[in-house]
């Protein structure tokens, strides 16, 4: 009795670690504005490399190197903050279904995460052809996910 | 006559293409949103190392690498938005007075860069006096230029 007791002490105390690691954000509101802020930057550093794919800013590959790897640290960061309990209602673009189908969500996330690799792997070519065609792919992603789970 | 007008030339693309890379905002309003997006995210992994010092949060040091590489990274990207022409007005907390005395401002955002690059190196001692002893004087980095530019 004694270890299963032990047992389920160690379980909840798990669990609990969980979801201090989980909670990074004491509020929804918090979790919003932290999602807005890395949506905001990451179109800025998106944007800044579709300007050069669209000829209207000169192709300087160090300075779209720099850009593809800010969009590939940037895409990893706002998943756990769409998925904090609460964070549907308030001043947020996010549909509640981003909640109700999780699995599904998350599923782009890891879509958009590997497509921002290849595009650091496309702007590390100094192919401006290869940058046009994975700028486009992973446009495709965020627009899938955006249409899915975005409020307009 | 020629010569002069030539470099005069040359000199005039120069400043201009300098200008197309300095010109990352279409608008002021843009580089506010910008520059705002990259505080609340550096204040919210600024702010999750500080609950570990704090002893709010557990000590897991690959969390902490983690948020001091993200500050790190976040601290470089806001300054060229700060310098934007038009920005001191609208919905922002910034004093004109970063646009007129730039040097000053340099200066102090080239100190914050020092500053968090050895908290990326005080988090990787694995010594938690380390990372709060350097998490104490990166704020301070912040907070004199908070004090000095930013209104409240």
């Amino acid at each position: 009795m004694k270890k299963v007791l032990g047992w389920a002490v160690c379980g909840a105390v798990l669990i609990g670690m969980v979801g201090v690691a989980y909670a990074q954000f004491a509020k929804p509101g918090d979790a919003i504005r932290y999602r807005q802020a890395v949506m905001t930057l990451m179109g800025a550093h998106f944007g800044r490399i579709a300007a050069v794919v669209k000829g209207k800013k000169p192709y300087v590959k160090q300075d779209v190197m720099q850009n593809a790897e800010l969009v590939d640290t940037l895409v990893k960061l706002p998943w756990d903050a769409f998925l904090t309990p609460g964070s549907a209602h308030g001043k947020t673009h996010m549909r509640p279904d981003v909640l109700r189908e999780k699995a599904a969500f998350k599923e782009m996330a890891a879509k958009a995460e590997l497509e921002a690799d290849k595009l650091v792997q496309a702007s590390q070519t100094g192919s401006l052809d290869a940058l046009k065609s994975q700028l486009g792919t992973m446009a495709q992603s965020c627009k899938a996910c955006h249409e899915k789970f975005r409020k307009h």
